[in-house]
Order: C-alpha cells, then structure tokens, then sequence
C-alpha cells in the first residue's frame, strides 16, 4: 500500500467520501454471481413494446422487461425515431467535434428553445444527466449562483452516484456535509447555522421514494435554501407539459434558487440530459463554464432530433393518455405486490430479499418465468437491503403485470420453503 | 464569503487544485468580448464539406470551418451518416435507458469487437470522452490497476480538463502531482521515489503537440510507469488502422500498464468516446465499476451505426488517402504560415496573438475573410498567451488552406500597424 505517500489532506478526504477500493472488493463477488446467472451484462435486441430478445445458446428468448427506465414507452414511439432519422438526413450530419461555447448545430438552438418554453425554465441540454451534474456542481461551489457567496453544499446521502462522485471536487471550493436520506431536520440545522446553503438531491430517486419538494420550498422560502435537483426519472411523468416531478411542484418562475437536471431519456423517450435553469444570469455561466458545454461535445443530430419529436408530442393529448396508462398499472402493480413503495405515484419499487444470494436467486426464478428485473445490492443500495428493482411503464400490459407479480410472489414462497 | 466554515481539508484541496470563482473572474470579460465580436456560441447550419451556414442578419453566410475537429472529413461521410440512419431503422430504437452493467444493444457489443479488433485492444466505449475519463481516474487511484497498490499519479498539467477536473476525485484515494508540461526529468525522480506511479497525459494534446509517447515507454520498461493517454485528438490519423497517435507507437499488445482513451467523434468520424484496454482483468473492472457504465447510458443507436460504419471504412484504402490527404495540408499550411507546431504531423496549429483583445480582433478579421478559427485565452490556454488554434482537416481544399493563411498574414499585420 502507498498510503503512506500519502498527505494528511488526501487521506482525511479519502475518509469522508470514497474508498473505491473497499468498493470493489465487497461489490465484485456479488456482480460475479449475477453476471453468472444471466441477470446483468446482458447483450439484447430490441422487440415490441417492453419485449427485448435476450440470445440464448439455441435461440433468441423473448422477455419483458422491467429494468429500462421508459416509464412511458416512448423510446421506440415512431415519431421519435423518425425525428432522429430526418434530423440526420436533413442536415447531413450526425456529430460535430467541438465545444459548445465555439460552434452548435442550429436545430440545437431550436430544440433548447423549445425546451425553454414546454418547461418554463432555460433549458440546457447535454449529452447525458452525468454530464449537466458534472459541470453544475463547480458552478455550485464557486458562490456565482448565490451571490458570490460560496454556500455549504449539502447532498443527500441517497443523491445519484453521478452527483455524490463529485463531493471532493466541490469540498475544494467549499463545505460540503451530507446527510441522511429526506432528513429535513438536519437541513434546517444547518439552515440556520449558516449564511447560505445548497442542497442536492434527486426528485424521484432511481431506487425507489422521493424528495419532499414542498417541505423544501418552505426551507427556501424561510431560510433562501438553493435547491439541485435531479428529477431524471420524474420527467414528463407529471405535469400537464411532462415538466416533471420536481417542476410540477413549483411555481411558474423557477426563480433564483432552483436547478433541475433532467434525462432526455428515461420517461422522455429520446436521448441525453438537460438542466432547467432560472435566470438568464445562470444560463450564461452554464454555457460559458460547465466542463462538459465547454470541453465536450452535445448532443449528436439523433438525439437533437429525437428529443424535438418529442417535446411536440408533449404538447399534444398523447402525453396525458399515456401518464394516465403508467398511473393505472402502478396501481395494478400495488394491489398485487407489497414494496416499500407501494401507493406512490412513482413508477420504481423496490422489493427486499435481504442478502445478496437470495436477491439473484429471485432474479434468476423470476427471469425464467419471461420477466427480466434489476437485481439490486450494495453499492447501489445499502447492504443487506439486496433485492430487486421494477421499473414499471405505461406500455407494459396488465397481462405483463400480472404475469411480473405472480412471478415475484411465486419466488418470494420459493425463498420461504428454502 | 463562507471560507471561514471551510474545514482546514477542503481549503487546502482547494488551494492546490481549484478556484472556479477565480477562474470565472478572470475569464468572463474575455468570453463575453468573443461572443460580442460573434466568434464564440455561434449556431450553424451544416454545408458541404468544411463549409457551415452562419446565419446573418439579412442572409445565411457560407464560411470555412477550421474549429471542428473532424480532422479526416469524416463527419458528414455518407457511409458514416447512412450506418448511423440504418441503425435505428433496423432497430426501430434510439436509446435504452439502463445502465450497462445491466442490458445493453447487442449491436454495440458487435461494435466494441470490432473496434478490439480494429485497435488490438479490449475497447470500450463510452458517450463521450468525458465519460470515459470520468470512470476511468478513480480506478486509476484505487490500486485495482496496480496489483491492488494505489499508485501515486501525476498528471501533466496540460493533460485535458476532463482528466484535470478528477484531481481532488483521485486525491481521496492516493497521492497526486502536477508536473510541468512534457516534464520526464520530474516525472522519472518520482518514479525513482515511488513504488507505484501512474502518469496522466494527452496524446495529441488539444493545444497543439503531444506526448513523448517513446521515453514514456522507456520509463515503463524501467520503472513500470503505468500510462493513462488520452489521445482523443489522435485517433484514426496515424495507424494502418487508425489506432492513432498513442496506439500506433505501442507494441501489438497495450499490455498491463497503459490504458489510452480515444474520441469516436474527432478524427473518427462518429460520436461517443471509447477505452482501449490492454487485459481482461482491466475490461471487467471497467465494465464492472466505472461511474459512466455502472450509472449513466450508453451510445445511442445513432452513434453506434455510425462508428460501426467507420471502423469498416477504416479497414479500407479510403483511410490512407485520407490520412495522406490531411498530411499534405497540414504541410502546405505550415509553409505559408510559421507555429509553435510548424513540421508536426499533428493537425493542431496555435498562432499566439498576445494579449486577448488582439486575438479577438484578428479571429474576427480572419472571419470577415470567410474563415472561422477559435480565439484561445485563459483557461484554455496560459494567460497572455491568446490566439487562435486552427484546426487542419483532410477535406479543407489547398484553396481553404491558402486563403487562411493568406488572412492570417493580414490579421498579423494589420496587428502590426495599430
């Protein structure tokens, strides 16, 4: 070990936040297992509605699927696809090599204007959610959001792991806690103990539960609380423009203190990420100084294409028929199958086998049966919390629901007579 | 200013790696004067060629391109565009979003063979550059590389902004050093003083010149210095196979100790960025724990048709006369015009102006010439060190590249007599 190499500094830090390490060395037996069983790293073609066909040895075996995150079945909606072949063909392109800040495709203008205007924010798009967090959170730090003035930056301990990788970056500008998971108590705490304050968290989080925005607001209101939001499996679930979880919860000005990220994937169905932001000031410093806008590419002419498609198909009634089709199966979901979750307008759930072996087990059962489910285990969730994660959409049919649940109880009595 | 809640750790991080409030400061007035003058944040049209539409206040005006990095004219390749059309028609799908630890496109894993083929390495591929980068430093750090001992890592301190921004990152896991630019000499006394070090770097690095890739290698041989290239401006330019400027001087095998990412965008024409790897060990690590696989999306279908098409073009007599086709130019630019880069057979030129307001009024002179090239300034590049990097490609015609240089002159001069 070189760790005595090490400075004082380095190791304090490496104390408080990462040990990847001691990451590996817990989480690899267990990814072993399920890679083993068939149940991640899995190679597929893409089928019907929620169908993937996964190769087998002798053939290709149809299964539904409850892992991808197209919580409205809008990633293969033909106008979407459509949108990204004509923006392809139209301009005869697909990429250009350069930072945003110097040269951007026109019809990328027009998509972030459109954007701007379905959601009632200045939208910036990126290529992925990873990288709008990645250029925020320095931008975060520096104090230039909140009047030149560096705010303590506190995370959720649950926040997306493409935001909590960034804790030491942002602890070189300034403070940084993290605290437990919706524990508004200790917000307030550190509220009143200091002059600013950001907070950073997801809307709906990607393993289940949600941000108590309301209750947030309130901290904003009484104590000028920033808010970072990653709403990128809440948008366009709710609102009657899909502006999302976080979104539909707040005024019509996001104001001076409220930034939400987003996926252009997920329940948007197109591809990339994108950052709702307030002010015009704001807008400026993302585009002169996020890391990824000004030394990384955008989105290539698919996506951009893809992504307008779809912001129009937000504005028609589809949308609604289609937030209302998830709603009606969550519900079909819960009256089946107890989780943590259950009675959520959210579309995850989460349900515990306890241990690791018995989560893939589950896993491997539930798989056999057509019905492919993410299984979950520390580092993506708490030790000993191992289960499996379900991803509910709108283009599952009942018939698939039904089926999920009755495979899910059917593993659960397995696991009870082992 | 809340230093004053600064733990002693951060605010020593800090001041060794980051002052993004400094930064901005210093660096906005020069932003918003290249923005003004209209050379940066601009939004085009794609033409021809090299060519792009800028729109005008009466008229879309046609000018040649010398900011995108497309450096063989691959970019708007119909090959290259078709593979991209033909992937989501084929596939009736744009983007999956899950993680890739969990389902992905078997088209992609189609495509990562071919490129392990192409570049004999394990290969794979990431949305962006930034990506592959972001996943690769804090397993870098861990040790998991280095027969499980967190090697020291010292960065040089022109690699990229994307390699550069993971410091604090890797700062929690192991020691980290800044050498100067190119700097063996430091570079070998810290092998001398450390059991394990790995070395961060460029390829071609973006502001013109690159690695002594050959005394990095002997450094290997003696000391088992373990290499991290990025090399994304040196892809597919040099190569019987376009394995590029860092891969074409290593042996048939990459071998344990030197990893080297690389743009599928740039020099090769698509969109995304990739790894090459050099064991099985460090793909199932990667595939495993890094941040942008186990928590963000893949290359979209778009991209993934399209870099399938070039790594097939790639394969063809097409390559080296593109390849030779870039060569020729970039000798007949460097004859008309004098650089710090004169006589490399890297495409990257920087012409220094001085200060920052006369390397925005020669760009935007050159520009009124019909010719687009970036204005560079601090953060970029070092401070008084302004002026413009131009970027040679193999479908700018010896016309393009004589009128630039022809407006270059003129912009020098017309600076000569103010």
């Amino acid at each position: 070990m070189s760790d005595d190499h090490q400075s004082p500094t380095a190791a304090a830090v490496q104390r408080s936040y990462r040990n990847t390490l001691s990451v590996i060395d817990f989480a690899e037996r267990n990814l072993a297992a399920a890679e083993q069983e068939g149940l991640m790293a899995l190679y597929a073609k893409p089928s019907k509605d929620r169908s993937v066909f996964l190769p087998t040895v002798s053939h290709d075996r149809k299964v539904i699927d409850f892992v991808r995150c197209s919580y409205l079945g809008l990633d293969n909606h033909p106008r979407i696809l459509e949108g990204a072949v004509q923006a392809v063909r139209q301009h005869n392109a697909l990429h250009w090599s350069c930072a945003r800040t110097r040269l951007n495709f026109g019809f990328l203008g027009e998509l972030e204007e459109a954007l701007s205007d379905l959601f009632a924010a200045r939208v910036i798009t990126y290529t992925t959610v990873l990288a709008a967090n990645m250029g925020a959170l320095p931008l975060l730090a520096s104090g230039h959001l909140t009047e030149n003035k560096r705010p303590t930056i506190v995370f959720d301990r649950l926040a997306h792991a493409t935001l909590a990788f960034h804790k030491p970056v942002a602890a070189c500008e300034t403070q940084v806690e993290t605290i437990a998971h919706n524990d508004l108590n200790t917000l307030e705490d550190i509220c009143r103990r200091n002059d600013r304050v950001a907070y950073v968290c997801d809307g709906a989080y990607s393993m289940g539960g949600s941000a108590p925005i309301a209750d947030l607001l309130t901290l904003q209101d009484r104590y000028g609380l920033f808010l970072y939001i990653d709403d990128a499996h809440g948008i366009s679930l709710f609102g009657t423009s899909g502006e999302g979880f976080a979104r539909s919860q707040l005024g019509p000005n996001l104001g001076e203190r409220t930034i939400i990220a987003a996926s252009l994937g997920k329940g948007f169905g197109a591809s990339g990420g994108l950052l709702m932001l307030g002010t015009s000031r704001q807008e400026q410093l993302f585009r002169r100084f996020s890391v990824a806008y000004a030394f990384s590419a955008s989105l290539n002419l698919a996506a951009i294409g893809a992504a307008m498609a779809s912001q129009s198909l937000h504005r028609t009634e589809e949308l609604k028929f289609r937030q209302d089709a998830l709603a009606r199966r969550i519900i079909a979901f819960d009256r089946k199958v107890a989780s943590e979750q259950a009675g959520s307008t959210l579309p995850i759930r989460t349900i515990e086998f306890g241990d690791e072996n018995s989560a893939i087990r589950a896993a491997r059962r539930i798989l056999n049966k057509g019905f492919f489910t993410s299984v979950i285990f520390f580092p993506t969730i708490a030790k000993d919390k191992a289960g499996l994660r379900i991803c509910v959409t709108a283009s599952h049919t009942m018939e698939d629901i039904e089926g999920l649940s009755r495979a899910i109880r059917e593993a659960r009595e397995e696991q009870g007579s082992n």
